[in-house]
Parts: C-alpha cells; structure tokens; sequence
C-alpha cells in the first residue's frame, strides 16, 4: 500500500455502471514516488487533508468486495493522527 | 485510476480478434506520472479533449465485460466539467 | 495499453516449459516513460520497425489464451501505417 | 521481489475490516526505483532496520493466505545479515 | 518481461514457508527503467553474469508452478549467448 493525503474529489456523471454510487477522491502520494496523483474509491469515509492507506490493483477490488468494478484502487485505511510518516 | 485527458486514438487492422470492435484512445496523464500516454479502451464514448477516469491492470478486464480480452487499460468514467483535477 | 516500436528480438534456448514455442520481440516504448524497453510475446506477426500495442500484466496471458505461461507483456495489434500517435 | 529496509510503521484505527489484526510496516527501496516507501503487511516479524523481500500486488494476498483482504505488498522474508544486496 | 543481468543472490532463513526451497537471485534489469534492481525466484538455473528473461506480476506465479506463493517476479529463460540486446 502506498501513504496519501486526500487532496480532493472528482465528480463523473458519465460512468461505467459497476461504479455508481462510489466516491473517488484524488489521493497524493507522501512520499517520492513515480507516480503522481491517483484516483481512489473511498468506502471508508476519509476526509480532504487526512493521511490514508490505498491499496493498489486487483487488492483494491477484491479486498474490498468490489470484485466486478472497474476499480485499480482504493481507500482502506485513515492513517492515526501523530504517527510518523517516514 | 489515473485522470488524462483523451488526446487522440489508434487505429489497428491486424490485432487480437478479442480486440476487435473496441475503440482505442491515447490518454495523457494529468499529473506528472511515471508513465507517459497510455492507450486506453473506450466502452463510455470520451471525445478528443475530455478529461477521464482511466482504469487499468485487471480491473480494465473484469470491471468492463471483457475478462478475457487483452486489455490493460480502460476509459471507465468521463470527468464533470468544473471539476477541480488537483 | 502502450505503442511501442518493435526494435529486435531475442532467443533463449533454456527456459519454462510454457514459453516453448514463442517469439520474444523486443518493444520500445514510443512515449517516455517509466519504464525502459520491454519484450513481448508475438502472435500477431509484428515486424521490426513496425509500431504495436502491447498489453501488459495478467491482460498478456489471459487475452492471448496463454493464461497458465509466464508471460507479462503481448503485443495485441499492429498499428496502421499514417496513425498520428500522440 | 524487491529489497527494503523496515524504517517505521504505521497505525490505522479506521480502516477496512479484512485489515483487522495486521501490522502495517514502512518499507524503504534498498535499490533506486521509481516508487518511494511502500506500506507492507508483516506476518514474518521483522523489526525497525532489518532487511527484508516485499512481494508485491497479488501475490502479497495470494501468497500469504490473504486472498480477500485489501494487500498489495507483504513481508515475505527477513534478508539474513551478511547478505551482499547488490 | 525484462530483460536483466543476474548480478547476486540473498538467502532469508526466516520466510514465508510457501518460499521454502527456492533461489533468490538479484537481477539488475538491461534497459534504463523506472525500476531498481529486482529480486527474482530462478527455476532455470541462472548464473551470475547471465542475462535472462524476467517475469513479473501474477505470471510469475502462475506461470511457473508457484500459484500460492508470495512470488511477483520470477526468471523464466536465459538469453543465448550473442542476442543483441537492443
């Protein structure tokens, strides 16, 4: 899993039907990575600015009783406040 | 998921025949990535120029009813417009 | 998906029993990215020098009815000649 | 597999319930690589400064009886010291 | 699959018991790429200094008789002396 920080939401009216009823929140990374920002589904309630773990690929779909969706990541975990980010 | 912006499509005669009739578009990232512009099924009708949500790994596969076609990558959601791609 | 330019091929004599048989092109990415040159199973018939789509990950096998070969990256179209790519 | 080093953890309080009872490490790249730290279950029991495999995507569920939970990296094995990690 | 140089091996004593009995070997990978070097399980007898063939993700596992193992990359051919390795 990689350590993000929920920088924001994104809203798409035109989608694939597995994905109705998600919440797909814009998640930066917190540490130097390859990628930039990535787009996770969030069924845990993480809020803009919180630190959280997002699990990547087929973990984020089937760990999360997603199987069928289109879906390469997700939200599942708030990291605790005052733990160290190294 | 990644955000890109559909920035134009591809053409292939010859191909896997689990492939034929899909339409392909190249995407841009956009957000400083380690990848550069991927090739991406389209199943929701992106346009040149739209922003979207793409999904990739197998969830482009099982997420979009093409489980056994090779498939990577997948247009699953076009982005409202007014949106904030932070 | 990603296009890349077929660039040469390789042979390896000693390898897994599921690979017997296969033609190991050598694909270079056509967009920067992450990742460097890559060798992709043909079943398509590619050429060197022609630009391809290569489907990466489980997408390789289980789209290229080769689901139990170790193999990560198929080339899974030519690309037509006169194709603008982006 | 890569090499990393167990530089921190990391405590999640909310997070999905298939997680529940996991230890959450942060691992640091031994090599140059495209990706910064990565979070990785331990069922080994590595500590603060050790040496250790991480597996990554499905076989960090697979492979370590988590076929259900939301895992993309594990702990697969402590590098015994006097290793020389080329 | 990549292309790499069989440059070191690591020994874990204390692993995953489904990793029980299989070689490690670290394979620095031929092309630039956005990846350091890797850790690869090696069935096919590699030496130091040998370019092989390189699986990852689940065709590592499944492709190489190691569906339950946490295995993401795995050797799966030697290159024959003389291949240009464009």
């Amino acid at each position: 899993m990689i350590i993000g920080k929920v920088v924001g939401s994104v809203v798409s009216t035109r989608k694939n039907e597995n994905l109705i009823g998600n919440k797909f929140m814009i998640v930066e990374p917190a540490h130097k990575t390859g990628t930039g920002n990535i787009v996770a589904v969030d069924n845990i309630g993480a809020g803009i600015g919180e630190f959280v773990l997002v699990a990547t690929g087929s973990a984020a779909r089937i760990g999360c009783n997603m199987a069928s969706s289109p879906v390469d990541a997700a939200i599942v975990g708030i990291i605790d406040d005052g733990s160290e980010l190294k």
